[in-house]
């Protein structure tokens, strides 16, 4: 066995944990309907105006304004009605002085009208229309690329695309557009003493919980995370594996990072690659490692539930984030006050799991082992390196999960 | 054209639309990996105990703790180590006074030992080991049951499921678990001047893009959506298109909620049941319709594309939610100074998309048949229905998308 040596800080090792990440460069095609949430590889340049004719904004009348000019409620203007246009038509006639048409919102706008009158500011009597209101010219219509006018760079490469933008994409009739490609993570669960689910438990076994919490943490941060079979704690079933998987853009272990005899993961990745770090000032997760291997990057989370969860939410998050090219999360946070004294564990960055309840705080951290002591949680609270104790009704910022 | 008569306000048709939420009954069974952000419609009681076994929780030497009792730095207590026990052996020894075994973490704890001293506390020579720290009885070591107690109700029907929680069943064993249906949510555009992506654009013709963004809300909301085909402005058609999908659990209609001529989804629904509201003082997004048809519910939106998203939006996506037995989404606000005046429109509650940049907030709105009104914004702001104007420079609440 080997204990830790040198931890490094948490700051540290997380700015050596980004600053190792390249974006991902491979690009896919997506359907239109299937962009949401995506970012995308293209700039994408309108190939039509949209909408793709003059239209009413309203429902009406469309006339030629300087018709409608003087009108009041007392002075109503009356013009002929010689047609009427729905949405979806072209207008079979023109429009001349004097006359209208009855026109539905969306409708193309004929020759010779420009202005809408709304139904509201009208009464119609038998062919004819009185006007209430004038309108200026280009009232209550909409010209021809109006919204998108042909030839606009409207979204562009790297935008992360949300409904509206899918509509722009439908807008301009779209089917298909590219983004990059999903990060690849394959999460692969070791040790001799972790069953499938499924199987009956041994003594002294317990079940595969991390490659499953981890594959929720992958999915939810844009990745597409591959959950691999359990592999043996020796260095040539874990060197297999991660041979099996180079693959991918990231590759997730759980257990084997700690210093535990069958601690096999540092040597097999010293082997195959480098180590950037092993060993963060950080509790609890401390046991975490990051390495390359062929330029992919290889993270060994510890195979302690809440442990590995963490290092999950604190590391490998923000490293698929930054793979798939998406903004860091915005951390949500509320105050509350610590319900009972917590006594820090000096020298480590502690975050520490609490349940928030009528603004109290109350840590609900049982070990690093338990995996209720995040599932009970509803957020952390950090507790700096060099703080020692934090007292009972102190503020705090939880950061929920 | 009918115009239309009394507008209710948003307040009162918000609080009319979730009043006719009932939440879903319907349950289903998910594999526990695919469980993660659905609400359990079932209790999860532990039927074993985690960990099923006494445990070390730090890799080290299981000892008799009273054997330490007087070590110290410059007292060593020796033990011989009489085997060593790897995480998922059951030990084939039980221990003495005066002896020990080297542990790894997670590994079984032997019967008669009752504590771990860490490996960091001790110095191994041949097959003893110098103790230099005492433990008490049970340190660095986990009972059996201290995760998860046998029996006990760990997770609550109607909890959403989140990560620890899939980590919860998994380390119980569980493959499956009941939950909540997601809500069925058809979404019907219709309206004679749309055509479907993929055709060519004919004269006078939008492409149909509020089903697709329709439903990208319905599916981040907890919905299952389906998307139906273009459905013809008359009576007969629309008719025919909603009883076909009385099976969803809500019915969602773009375009024809209108006061057009060719209005006639408010006609259909009170044919086939009632209409709950119609027409809401909100800018854009005024002429949304709903109903109630053999107990579903059913949503009329406008046509126009940003008028159809904020009505997806402000109403949709809370009713889905309702019936989802999801929490009311949390609004995210920033604090920013309006670029330029906005004359609001008295008696509507205006919704006026903003985009951010610098720390103000730049009016984006175009008109509701804008999509880029939606596309180029990053939220909203919210004008009460009796503001006047709001000054250039005002400090306003942007709510983001």
């Amino acid at each position: 066995m080997r204990p830790f040596k040198y931890l490094i800080s948490f700051d540290e090792a997380f700015s050596i944990a980004l600053n190792a990440v390249k974006p991902i460069e491979r690009t896919e095609t997506v359907s239109m309907e299937n962009s949401n949430n995506r970012v995308l590889a293209q700039e994408v340049v309108a190939k039509i105006d949209v909408p793709s004719y003059d239209r009413a904004a309203m429902d009406g009348y469309s006339v030629i304004a300087s018709d409608t000019f003087g009108a009041g409620q007392f002075s109503a203007k009356k013009l002929n009605i010689i047609g009427e246009i729905h949405a979806g038509e072209v207008p079979e006639n023109s429009m001349s002085s004097g006359e209208c048409m009855q026109i539905a919102t969306g409708a193309m706008i004929p020759k010779g009208a420009d202005a809408v009158v709304m139904i509201e500011d009208t009464e119609r009597e038998g062919d004819s229309v009185n006007i209430f209101k004038p309108v200026y010219p280009k009232a209550n219509s909409s010209d021809r690329g109006s919204d998108i006018l042909k030839g606009t760079a409207i979204l562009t490469e790297g935008e992360i695309v949300n409904p509206s933008k899918v509509g722009v994409l439908a807008s301009l009739g779209l089917k298909e557009v590219e983004v990059y490609a999903r990060p690849k993570v394959a999460i692969i669960p070791t040790g001799d003493e972790v069953a499938e689910i499924g199987n009956e438990l041994r003594k002294g076994q317990v079940y595969n919980s991390n490659s499953y919490t981890l594959t929720c943490v992958a999915s939810e941060n844009g990745a597409e995370p591959k959950r691999m079979g359990i592999v043996e704690d020796t260095p040539e079933a874990i060197e297999t594996a991660i041979e099996g998987v180079l693959s991918s853009d990231l590759i997730v272990l759980s257990g084997g990072s700690s210093v535990g005899e069958r601690d096999v993961l540092v040597d097999v990745v010293k082997k195959l690659g480098r180590v950037l770090f092993h060993g963060v000032q950080v509790k609890p997760g401390k046991p975490i490692l990051m390495g390359e291997i062929d330029g992919k990057l290889i993270l060994g989370t510890p195979g302690y539930p809440t442990a590995c969860l963490i290092d999950g939410y604190v590391f490998m998050a923000p490293i698929i984030r930054k793979l798939a090219r998406l903004p860091e999360k915005e951390k949500k946070k509320v105050s509350a006050t610590l319900s009972r004294r917590v006594v820090s564990t000096l020298g480590r960055h502690q975050l520490l799991t609490v349940k928030l309840e009528n603004g109290e705080a109350h840590p609900v951290f049982k070990e690093s082992g338990a995996i209720t002591s995040m599932a009970e949680a509803d957020g952390y609270v950090e507790l700096a390196a060099n703080l020692d104790l934090a007292e009972k009704g102190e503020e705090v910022e939880v950061i929920l999960f």
